[in-house]
């Protein structure tokens, strides 16, 4: 796929997920989250990783010194700072002083180069910034240090005084900064401006390495990244799933495959692309944020077709309705079940069930699909609940247990942790059984009553874990009376399976997905 | 902000949130929503909304039917279609007899511009194609409708097969589109492709109106739009929040605040993007989707300052954080407290509270919210908790009500209903009080007894409403043994607060959320 004989020039990948990543509403990291992250970017192949801000929290202290245990493969630490506070030598700042502390090699610090944040948040003169900047890089590398420069809102700057916002770049070049980045820090800028800029900025400091550094204030981070790789930065600071502050920084895993497929620049190794969509998954685990279904390249509905038309010209030809082949992000295609979707959707997606297009069994589920999705199910995560609902359609299926009865105790006694208890009643193949269990929750005890019940007969049970119990509150406003729906995912070591569950109570949704995900574990092979 | 004189064209929007928006991964409307959507969007003043594809679903048609009966102010409802089929006169075709028959003025009619379509998804010859488009325009605009011709493909379509894409785009003008739009349908092209191709479209077609309808799948669709617009496109298509089929359609929610704030074109009315905020959220309620915490312009955080250095620049001048003033769209600047923060935010975010920074119950209540927030606690959206937590800290704040002991009893038996009975005793004011209640759900059978408990010490809980009710799964991968995080919402018609519980039992961490949502609610006027 790289064009042969590529001049193009290679593009350094920046991530500052463990930094400015953390700045996002809900985003909170321990040193240990961070060096687990840390060790996963090195792989992938990116080049830089801005730890964190040393002396601004004692956890990023923390991380530094647990990162030089590890041999790095591809990837330098840097530490992040600020240029000397107005007023005072390099040599006397504390903030530097943590830098040097931290034990990196490369550093990278931010001043300010829009004339407005000079006087009005700094409180000093347009002069003694300039000073700052120059100084502070120059001792640092005096110090043995790499330097990197920020230069805190750049376009802002540049539009508004654009000789000063040079001079702040050349001082730092003076110093001796090895690239200076150009930040759009409140994320205001269009693309054009962007990509004007850059061109002008490359031409008043040739020779210089430049960077850019994206927010996405505007939705603009990752156009704006790439068109100032158009125009001649060479590196591109950003964070995994677009992490940070207010809207987030520039998404990496929207820039580096637009880079690496789409433009043909040479960024992290090309065959690690495909573990980008683990990578996205892996720190939306870290970080215990929900991912993002859409996001674009390693988003779980980023090929994800629902229109029947859609799906029709798919099983034609994937190229009529996708921009790229998914497996080169470690992503899939699928196919969503959904009363827009008619009955092709169904028949790609079941093709092992022998359905045809005139199949009684196949309308029959469709018409119960709409009913239910009606109600609140929703069976595009819950694949395990549909098929069991198909197969119960079709002839020749009968449900491996049957609930009769179900008693959920919970007590809370004075100081006393609560207590969870579950008391159940049901038919498993030919027998009647009756057991009780513990949990450390209402529903964790109903699995393992649930279990319990089941094992006897059915000791294959043993080897289903539940991976993953989601619930959601839908019609919101109603407060406490809601309805709610439950998707577990549940796995046997060889595939996974979601189930799904409707109801205003919890627990009777929680049993139903629950009760789903038994049955379809003890369908054996299929 | 108008400059005077403004020779910029007006950009229309084309709003298909209603149509291609229902096409997303869990999106689902029925025609009650869509005429609820419809409705909310005219009073915005956009100027076109798709309001689906009639003779697809028969929910489509029925929205038809019920929008008529609606004096809109500003917007025109469209109906979208297809050409008529291969070898199919226009008046032999069911599709664009629907089109006619769902009584619009405007329809907009999507053709295939890329050759590769016309012959592997169509099956035809590029002639043919061509007499489709021609035709089909032809014979609504002779049955007295308004037509757009979207052009589906068109920039893969350009890039493969420039004269024939063009081609298409003849075929449909020459039928007698009043305007043809460009579509991105795979969402795969960069901001500078779009704009190098928009340009040579104007120059080969002069005097057409030209429109954009971009897709999301390289995170570009709102960077594609302005491009397009700058190149010279004079509509624009999408959808409210980039609702759509796999990364989603254009986001209206950014395009307009960018085209009317930004660049200084006339869209909707000036004064109603200060709604532009809760049209979001008014759509992801209808659609039931969790609104996007970090969406540019309108979402929870988009101007949520967390870093503390942030924070005390933005108390002195707002300008050095923000991109542009959260009121304009209806928005609103938040601090968010974090173990990140610092007292600044504190300080700024409790003035009321008397504390200062050398205050030694600010410093005990950060320890304790750094110590949560270990935990799992979460702040940013509980400041309810938050300020209790602070009260409690303080000398002088009493509890309204201590739990003693608590039973929740959940029974199924054979086929009758879940039922659902909680009984509490609890120490309220100097009383002790034993009662009980049942609920749809363990949780509001827990609510109910709560408030029977406090209602005749405090008669004001009857006017406490919960308003909304989340659960987060913390550490999914632990299954129904995971940690569970719950947020309460209350109001009590003049305010609403937020309050959180942590724990693995989901009873017990509503319980936490419950109680302090009733607390914070008997502080009394604050």
């Amino acid at each position: 796929m790289t064009p042969i004989g590529n001049l193009k020039p290679t593009i350094k990948i920046y991530d500052t997920t463990l930094r400015d990543g953390t700045q996002g509403e809900g985003v909170s990291l321990s040193a240990d989250d961070k060096v687990k992250i840390a060790l996963r970017l090195d792989k992938m192949g990116f080049h830089y990783i801005e730890g964190g801000w040393p002396g601004s929290n004692p956890k990023d202290m923390e991380f530094f010194d647990r990162i030089k245990k590890h041999q790095l493969k591809n990837a330098v630490i840097t530490a992040f700072g600020s240029t000397c506070r107005p007023g005072v030598e390099p040599g006397q700042d504390a903030n530097l002083k943590c830098l040097l502390d931290s034990g990196v090699k490369l550093a990278t610090i931010f001043g300010k180069s829009w004339d407005f944040h000079v006087t009005k948040a700094l409180n000093t003169t347009l002069e003694e910034n300039l000073r700052m900047v120059e100084e502070s890089v120059a001792f640092l590398k005096g110090n043995g240090l790499r330097v990197f420069f920020d230069a805190e809102h750049f376009f802002d700057g540049f539009k508004a005084n654009e000789e000063y916002a040079l001079a702040v770049l050349r001082a730092a070049v003076l110093g001796g900064a090895e690239a200076v980045i150009l930040c759009d820090t409140n994320g205001g800028s269009m693309p054009f401006e962007i990509q004007q800029a850059v061109e002008q900025v490359a031409a008043e400091l040739p020779g210089v390495e430049l960077g850019i550094h994206a927010h996405n204030d505007s939705e603009m981070a990752v156009a704006n990244s790439i068109m100032a790789v158009q125009a001649g930065v060479t590196q591109v600071q950003g964070t995994v799933n677009g992490l940070g502050e207010r809207c987030g920084n520039a998404n990496l895993c929207s820039i580096v495959p637009n880079l690496a497929l789409k433009l043909g620049y040479t960024t992290i190794p090309r065959d690690n692309l495909s573990f980008l969509t683990e990578l996205s998954r892996f720190v939306y685990e870290i970080t215990n944020l929900n991912p993002v279904a859409n996001q674009p390249f390693v988003g779980e509905s980023a090929f994800a077709h629902k229109g029947g038309i859609h799906v029709s010209a798919l099983m034609k030809e994937p190229g009529t309705y996708e921009h790229m082949d998914p497996a080169s992000v470690g992503n899939v295609r699928r196919v969503l079940m959904s009363e827009l979707s008619g009955l092709s959707n169904l028949l790609y997606k079941y093709k092992g069930l022998n359905l045809d297009k005139t199949s009684p069994e196949g309308r029959k589920v469709l018409e119960q699909l709409k009913k239910m999705e009606h109600k609140g199910y929703q069976f595009e995560a819950a694949e395990g609940s549909l098929e069991l609902m198909l197969r119960k359609a079709m002839n020749g299926y009968r449900e491996p247990f049957q609930l009769q009865s179900m008693r959920l105790i919970l007590e809370v006694r004075e100081q006393q942790p609560i207590h969870s208890e579950a008391v159940i009643k049901m038919r498993v193949g030919e027998e009647i059984v009756h057991t009780a269990a513990e949990g450390n929750g209402p529903v964790n005890a109903l699995d393992n009553a649930l279990r319990k019940a089941l094992e006897t007969i059915y000791p294959e049970v043993a080897a289903l874990r539940l991976l993953d119990y989601k619930v959601r509150v839908l019609e919101e406003k109603a407060g406490t009376e809601a309805q709610v729906r439950v998707l577990i995912e549940t796995g046997n070591g060889k595939e996974t399976w979601g189930t799904v569950g409707v109801s205003t109570n919890i627990i009777e949704a929680s049993w139903q997905a629950l009760a789903d995900s038994m049955a379809y574990g003890l369908l054996g092979e299929k």
